[in-house]
């Protein structure tokens, strides 16, 4: 029985702004939520808080700030930056967790040492060999696709992709509320035989899955949207969720160029800005925020370090709903179906 | 000694609009090759040929037409239909190349077919394990990137990578003046250890090289055109293609979408439409046309199968310019390098 209120940790000293932008956001939160009796937990070194707390002419006193010496940096090694920096903000958030005194973590910090520091402190769901990071693409149809792995799970064998493909379809159903989410491989043609043997032998596995699989699709069909769920090695997903990232900036860089070139096309640009803006933040990875990751025994949502004050707050909603949705509970039961039955 | 003038082949029957776009970029190239002495000889049905020169008004009665009786589809299997199909338009092509009464082939068709037509009639460069097709890629720099494999070269092996950068290499110098490409290894980390094996093996072999190898670069880097040769496995350089071919696409969508909400949004839109479809054709991966087939004894033009009838005009002359740059002899000097000489 759950006597007390919900309760989200949040890491304050992960992303490029930190603690800054992540304070921010983790504020705004705490407002929004106060009246779902939710608490936020606040992770990081009080020192460095209180510098950017009198910049921004706010008082962190009354804060439920839990004071953390170390620093996860982007820059650190991943397993060597959990193994030493026991008292860094990421590592004692999921210490926490672990431990039943917060219901989830977020963080914008470096994700290989998230992943690494989930899955060795609160380890992995019943059922799954790797935990997985996805990531929400946006597409031609109103609502985005999950595309995973992109957690740099290089080298997947077709057992591991077809539970990212079972953890992606719960992803979708519970929180972006799509009923059957329709699951593909990725791959460099449609047909059955394409691609590797890890590939073809995922297919059959999913073939003969309970999911809503509708086979492979290739490069082109991510953003119109065909599937769902987009499956992939955590190569391919990772050079992807990348390159998908930059054409924002490649397009401003370009516009940019385009409106130096005459004033009438200067003006014309002026005018037109909202609406380009608007376009560009639909293509804007950032802007989906954090994801959770999938397959560890809690909640974690992983943002991007660049993350706004906005996105953090969005990532806290996150994670509110995955506990809401009971997602680990309902990953856990989609693992336990085998493979050929309904 | 050559007496004869240039002659190239173009296969007007591979397209998705063949055969008139072929026809209509074909007869373009024709006039303006004329002065320079390159003569095109045109390969299709002679009656399907009559047909749309007939919509067109035009005549192909003094046009140096050779009849082919079959035609190898885009949905064909490649080597079935190099096999059965000996009096294609693409086979034939291939043949006249082989035996010297063509300088170069340039087709539009099933791309897997005129990989498998062009290896088996012409045989590979020495030194050349396989054959490779690379892409053209806009960057925020005012000129392209080669990003190859593309070609469906599933599964290769350090030494594939290695010789794909010293083709991409040549390519960049030959065709796009760039004295000294940057090369690269597409990869998910700059670091020397990221990624599988065979990366981490191409890398000890790009970096022994005389080439001018940066090391790795991520998917965000492609646009930045951090370098000039970017080099992958056919899977990711597939599917990354096909991605970045829908883009245009999803944009259109998108703005298209947008113009429709509010008479101030529509007017704007149409006033910004030519600079936005000026922006969108640099994103337009299509508008680069055809790129050589590379590693094969011959000069082959590849085009996408919706190329327009300029694209096929720039094919041909891209062929031109390959023939007289030597790319093939080229090729062959650089492979002969051994890796750690200069």
């Amino acid at each position: 029985m759950r006597i007390r209120p919900l309760r989200i940790a949040v890491d304050l000293m992960g992303g490029d702004f930190a603690p800054t932008n992540e304070l921010l956001g983790a504020l705004q939160a705490m407002v929004e939520l106060k009246q779902r009796a939710v608490e936020i937990v606040l992770l990081g070194h009080r020192e460095r808080l209180r510098e950017v707390a009198q910049k921004l002419a706010i008082s962190i006193e009354h804060l439920p700030v839990l004071h953390t010496e170390e620093t996860i940096e982007m820059g650190d090694d991943p397993t060597e930056a959990i193994r030493l920096k026991r008292n860094s903000s990421l590592v004692r958030a999921m210490e926490l967790h672990a431990s039943g005194e917060v219901d989830a973590v977020v963080s914008t910090g470096n994700t290989g040492a998230i992943l690494a520091a989930a899955t060795l402190t609160l380890g992995k769901v019943h059922g799954v060999s790797r935990p997985t990071l996805g990531t929400l693409v946006p597409t031609e149809q109103q609502r985005p696709s999950v595309l995973l792995d992109v957690g740099a799970n290089v080298g997947c064998k077709p057992q591991h992709l077809y539970e990212f493909a079972i953890m992606g379809s719960v992803y979708a159903r519970e929180l972006l509320s799509i009923e059957r989410p329709r699951v593909a491989l990725l791959n460099i043609g449609e047909e059955e035989t394409k691609g590797t043997s890890t590939l073809r032998e995922a297919y059959r596995l999913l073939k003969a899955s309970y999911l809503n699989f509708i086979g492979n699709i290739e490069g082109r069909d991510i953003l119109r949207g065909t599937a769902d769920v987009v499956v992939c090695d955590g190569f391919v997903g990772n050079i992807l969720l990348k390159f998908g990232e930059s054409l924002a900036a490649a397009w401003r860089a370009r516009l940019r160029a385009l409106g130096q070139r005459g004033l009438w096309r200067r003006l014309l640009l002026w005018l037109f800005r909202p609406t380009l803006r608007r376009l560009l933040r639909e293509f804007d990875y950032q802007n989906y925020g954090g994801v959770p990751l999938l397959g560890v025994r809690g909640v974690v949502i992983v943002g991007h370090g660049r993350s706004t004050p906005l996105a953090i707050r969005n990532m806290i909603f996150r994670a509110h709903e995955a506990i809401q949705r009971a997602l680990v509970q309902r990953l856990e039961a989609a693992l336990q179906v085998s493979p050929v039955s309904a």
